[in-house]
């Protein structure tokens, strides 16, 4: 018999109504049973909480119980609330290393070996603008090669990226927002799953090709060449140059071979949107474990989306592994609450009313609900946003929630693919890293099938578990990774979702 | 012989050095000239001007003599200021109501009538995205229209556009950058150069389409049809259903034709990018004269990008119709100060160094260099970015200078034909709207001749002048209005270039 409960953490006092439960039904078969109603999705307890005790789901703490809860009541607003236990000078204190697997019993997959020693599982060549008004030349010119046959004699190039976008121009060089745009195109520029670079820009743009290279530390080469509209005589002649510039490459990043390489290369970039009520409990606890495996194998895991970790940094900040990680965290918490009063916009994680009506009591419960797709060991780094990712394990970026900004934000920081949870069914993809999407329940899975990799609704059925499905995701990662296309890259997402975050005014 | 000095206006008592001037080199011939050496591009007296009366450029005021100036003297920074002449309250000072051509003697063109009164320079489909999301799919769309043979039966149908765009998403909407752009969205849906119109969003965005068709006063019908990624069953089957929605369409949108119609319905969309030292004594002029032909045929010149004209906006207040539209400009120009202010950017036009080494003196003039694109007769009216452009004659919206994000706010306001001045070389292009690009000097329209549709260098080499170069403009806008397609056109620019302006956070 199927049990009506999931339980998210072996540590948790609390569990999850598959469906409604009423009095007197089972929980635990033989074991526990509810003593009244439990709407389906809310929270029931499976150990008895004394009034003042934490209340734990996620294995963390996600408040406190306000009066004695036996096994089997309903945890919701009357019984459970927030407390300020979580303090900021608690830095450290749940931090707990990632057991490493040894190396022997490590996984493989294969990958493309680059010359700085990071790993890709894609060998593209991308084309990037300086500048929107250099958009239209660069993606003529990766028509060129994806569409009119220039490709046709080197079948290890995965494809040609048009990196364009509608910045570049009439912004302040030295505001934060340029420095964002310039390390998301370096980002791109030097990723391991991009094998060779032409940048064209138009000319007389803001972002100028020279000086933006040698702040980055770039410098042309075979593999990396630079050209301006302006300074090649109009369209069509940059067009043909770009032509020549890309099919002199061409051999060169044909040559690439994939080759077996650790797991440990491999930098997942964590990312949901398009969120429903079983996102929290089927597929971001499933990628959590999947993640889990990966950093147990010596990878590196990135959590993003720092609107959606909002009132409960305090919990990432006890997992940080120095004081110096918990503190980048909190300056960048400091960041967005600046941010947002400038803006005149909102920074509320709060449960909604529509949450609580689904069984979210806490601002810690709906931010765990996000944090559930990361690794549980400890907070190993903080990037800022498209900062180059450096270290192994579990790490975070601060990015914005939306999909396209937060996820060009990873790719830009290093990471060689991407897992993608959704409820509502998101479709986009990301070249030049290839993305698997995760569906958190079986009727949004069956009704967008050419576009989900893999259903983590059996959890909420009953019919799967978290382990399981963390185990199906591990094994794609390595599999896509290897070069076996995600359902996004079958469809050839990926070349209108770059999107650099754009912060600060278009003058 | 070629005059050395270039007189910008009737009323001006400066005018520009073509070359650079010695002293007893003819200003002009048999009457007047220079007594001490005046560099290229600066200016020099050609009346007499004393001490505490104003210097005219552009027929307009740039400032106030500070000693007594005879004619041949250089006029730069020891010899004029600028003083607190214009002052806001003197609203409506300087207005000129447009100097109407009988209606017998109006120019006509070859344009598309639409429903409601309004007349189309093309005859498109958008594909319009609500959402970043969706981008992929509209693309996906537009391509099998335009480059796989969806259109082979429909020669009338300029082509499917693609509208997709970085945002939609994760954005409060109740502030003014989700009113930007839903206000771009509306206003490209219902341009008259769109002929049908489909709407694709991915379902779970924040600019959900039925709240925004709702809140822009839209409705579905045969040639505005929405649908969603999701509830449409993912991404194969919303392409298929999106051709299939086109397919519908594609009889009446090709049944459209062009019939005789008035210049007065033309609304013309000014624009300055890549400007160089000539932009303010070649091509805006040029193109002011244009436009002044335009406005005296009954049509419209849309002039933008506030921050170029920052500093000289009471010269447009004096020139504005009634009060009420001078106070509307001075409330954008509050906007932007408090705009830079909140994001740490720099709202200053003044002349720069270089400008300065180039003959620019007071802040005034640089803009009245921006500004002299536009007509000469009154301000009508001003508009919020991509607001509906209602009125005939000179009217203003409030955009950045940033090139493509200007002309979107334009587009979306209703302009159906663009021109473009540039002295480094822009090359865009703009669907639904063709964009003719004018060379501020014949040098880079030579080196960039596929991409320039008009050159302006003669009138800074003396061969050509400002009023003929006016008419040589205003011929090809209706020419190309009328279906000719311009150069940027021909090489297929536009796919790129929609950029609403994003304002706001990206949360
Ligand atoms: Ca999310
Ligand atoms: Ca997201
Ligand atoms: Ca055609
Ligand atoms: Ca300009
Ligand atoms: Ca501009």
């Amino acid at each position: 018999m199927v049990s009506s409960i999931i339980i998210l953490h072996a540590r948790d006092n609390v569990a999850v109504a598959r469906q409604s439960i009423g009095p007197g039904d089972w929980l635990e078969p033989d074991r526990l049973r509810a003593s009244e109603p439990v709407p389906r999705g809310h929270k029931v307890a499976i150990q008895r909480i004394a009034a003042g005790e934490t209340v734990r789901k996620y294995g963390q703490v996600i408040g406190t119980a306000t009066q004695d809860i036996e096994p089997g009541q309903h945890v919701h607003t009357e019984r459970l609330e927030m407390r300020d236990f979580a303090l900021a000078h608690e830095f450290c204190v749940d931090a707990e290393p990632a057991a490493l697997l040894p190396e022997a019993e490590r996984a493989t997959f294969q990958g493309f070996l680059r010359a700085d020693g990071r790993v890709g599982t894609r060998n593209y060549i991308a084309v990037i603008s300086s500048v929107n008004c250099s958009a239209t030349v660069c993606r003529a010119v990766a028509d060129h090669f994806n569409n009119k046959g220039g490709l046709a004699n080197h079948p290890t190039v995965d494809g040609v990226i048009a990196l364009t976008h509608g910045g570049g121009c009439a912004i302040n060089i030295k505001t934060e927002g340029y420095l964002y745009l310039t390390r998301t195109l370096a980002g791109y520029a030097t990723s391991p799953n991009v094998n060779g670079v032409l940048m064209i820009g138009l000319g007389c743009e803001t972002n100028q090709i020279p000086a933006f290279m040698q702040a980055r530390g770039l410098a042309e080469g075979p593999l990396l060449r630079t050209m301006t509209i302006q300074e090649t005589g109009g369209t069509r002649k940059t067009i043909a140059a770009a032509i020549e510039a890309i099919n002199s490459m061409l051999d060169t990043v044909g040559a690439a071979v994939r080759t077996t390489q650790p797991a440990s290369a491999l930098v997942l970039a964590l990312e949901c949107g398009g969120s429903d009520g079983y996102s929290g409990i089927s597929a971001n606890p499933a990628l959590g474990h999947a993640a889990d495996l990966l950093v147990r194998h010596g990878g590196t895991a990135v959590l993003a989306e720092t609107p959606e970790i909002y009132g409960a940094e305090h919990l990432l900040t006890r997992r940080a592994a120095t004081p110096a990680v918990a503190e980048k965290l909190l300056a960048r918490i400091d960041w967005w609450r600046d941010y947002a009063t400038r803006n005149d916009a909102e920074l509320n994680n709060n449960p909604s009313h529509g949450n609580k009506a689904g069984g979210l009591t806490t601002i810690l419960e709906k931010s765990l609900g996000a944090v559930a797709k990361s690794p549980h060991s400890q907070l190993e780094a903080v990037y800022e946003y498209a900062e180059p990712i450096t270290a192994h394990g579990f790490v975070f970026m601060d990015t914005p929630g939306y999909d396209p900004a937060a996820v060009t934000g990873q790719v830009a920081g290093g990471c060689t693919i991407i897992c993608f949870t959704t409820g509502r069914g998101s479709t986009s993809g990301f070249k030049p890293a290839p993305c698997i999407k995760i569906a958190t329940n079986t009727p949004m899975f069956q009704r967008m099938a050419d576009d989900m990799d893999i259903d983590c609704g059996g959890i909420v059925d009953g019919t799967d578990s978290i382990e399981a499905a963390g185990r199906r995701i591990f094994a794609r990662i390595l599999a896509i990774a290897s070069g076996e296309p995600s359902l996004s890259e079958q469809l050839d997402y990926g070349d209108n979702e770059f999107v650099p975050w754009q912060i600060g005014a278009v003058m």
